[in-house]
């Protein structure tokens, strides 16, 4: 079972994930390992990888074989283990409980050349609908308290696999990231009465020089005060303080990130990316503060001492330009 | 000059290094950057690289000449910049300031193939008193707050020059990692009357299983929840607020860092790593709830989407055991 172990002085948790439990000599240098080859996302490999949880079949084709257009089901190596109580203990000063959640895959196409970038629109937005969907299921456990949704595209930005995928944690605490995000948006609102994100994108929508994509329902901005170059985030026009389709649907969003990944792709070369989407936590899903959003980081520095041992970023491309670039980006 | 912006949701600042200003083919991949070659920091070059601001120098050696042994200069591509006004500013919702600080590298050994882990204690010592001196100096600059002192060793960790160096960067305010600590450390102190950080010595050395080295007056452990395999800090056994040296000497000091640098060299075979020395901020050096701190981080894993979208973190080394591999390092 992984442990969850809280540091004293930040209060920041860490997944002691023992069951990879790694000596020394298994930190191989990322260019000694192994890409192409194997691949157990592809059609015909389903075998290798745990039983489906959900998937989009067609009419006919048997679970767990090929035939499908999507797929989600548990990491093979995951970070927290499904069922089991927390048993939340001390040990002098410090705290821990057991690494209870979850830790799923979602592999949005069955051809491994394709990306988030280069599917159908189609295929991109019933990924948006399964995450949703496993959102939603997850949420009758008990012991998660939040859903973190994720991808981590190409090697430098973290994946270890090449064929595309996307990746949900389910934690049994809400992380410090998402909590500090609800605190200031909780200060915002206490003062002013209105939501933190919706001032922010109204600013945004005024201003201009940021505003990367703008469509009916949705916004892509440069952020102010943005960690990475190009960093990019989107969110929703009007108040949704949790991820949901909008009008039952998510085609409007489909447009909308979809294209800020192609402007990504063909101003920086389709670069190593992560993207996380930020919701309110489950037991708050409607609120008037929060108000979720994607953030997407273009791996393009590297993240070094100043940085960990500060909290603080320097990024060497202003937002008004890198919103520009983004804008006139040749699709 | 750079500017200094507030992400209105976390209060995080980042540093618009707008000198450095990057368009987006600027972005090679690191792969392509080119090492090796023509060294700034190497005898002979003093030429290409700012006026230098201290050196230990062979009586008799030219200013900006070789015939020195450590060498301190300020970046030449600073991210903030010295002198000036902070000039802060609102823009509706956001706020602003110019990038005033400082920016500067300590060159710890003319020998461009030797390492912290391989110079001779006595460089060791010196690189400590530099580091200690320029704080003391910088701290007349009354637009400095703080002075982050730290080291990015191999490219995976961010050094941009092969050659050995460390750097400093002076801040106008206090970074949020640090202010975390100091925030978690003062609560601990209000309610117990004693120092967190303290605490942490007594019950390490207790328990044992995560002490990694121990001398007469510093400890080096794996701390309970580290952020990344092989993380390591660095401590004062006694309560001591701000870096400086013990007794009047950086000797014993010099004996656990080195020591710590060269086991992680040994078991990980030289990898690349950060370190980051944690000290009070200048203007409350002296007092009884923040603990100075060295912390040492190989860098082993990829911080992705997961880590930056939570502040969570997935370490697959247990601290138990990544210390012992430590204390059990051939030498």
């Amino acid at each position: 079972m992984p442990e969850l172990r809280k540091d004293p002085i930040l209060g920041r948790w860490v997944i002691i994930s023992v069951e990879r439990g790694k000596r020394p000599t298994d930190f191989v240098s990322p260019s000694k390992k192994k890409r192409g080859g194997f691949c157990p996302f592809c059609p015909g490999n389903e075998y290798t990888t745990p039983p489906e949880i959900t998937a989009i079949r067609e009419d006919g084709s048997a679970l767990n074989e090929k035939g499908w257009t999507l797929r989600v089901m548990p990491n093979k190596f995951p970070a927290l283990q499904v069922g089991g109580e927390l048993n939340k203990k001390g040990e002098g000063i410090y705290d821990k409980m057991n690494g209870v959640g979850g830790h799923e895959v979602i592999v949005e196409t069955p051809d491994h050349n394709l990306t988030l970038s280069t599917i159908s629109p189609e295929a991109f937005e019933d990924a948006l609908n399964a995450y949703h969907l496993r959102l939603k299921e997850l949420k009758n456990d008990k012991n998660i308290k939040y859903v973190l949704i994720f991808k981590n595209e190409g090697e430098a930005a973290g994946a270890s696999l090449e064929h595309s995928h996307t990746q949900l944690i389910s934690l049994p605490i809400v992380p410090r990231t998402v909590k500090d995000e609800i605190k200031g948006a909780m200060d915002h609102h206490e003062h002013r009465e209105r939501c933190l994100f919706c001032d922010i994108v109204h600013q945004e929508l005024d201003d201009g020089r940021r505003v990367v994509l703008e469509a009916d329902d949705y916004i892509a901005i440069s952020p102010f005060a943005p960690r990475a170059p190009f960093e990019t985030w989107i969110l929703p026009k009007n108040h949704e303080s949790a991820f949901a389709p909008h009008n039952g649907s998510f085609k409007d969003l489909t447009k909308v990130f979809q294209t800020v990944l192609k402007q990504i792709d063909s101003i920086l070369d389709a670069p190593p990316y992560n993207f996380v989407i930020h919701t309110s936590p489950l037991d708050i899903e409607e609120n008037e503060y929060y108000h979720w959003h994607i953030e997407i980081m273009p791996k393009l520095t590297k993240i070094a001492g100043f940085e960990w041992g500060s909290g603080f970023y320097i990024n060497p491309t202003p937002p008004e330009e890198a919103a520009k670039f983004l804008r006139e980006a040749k699709l």
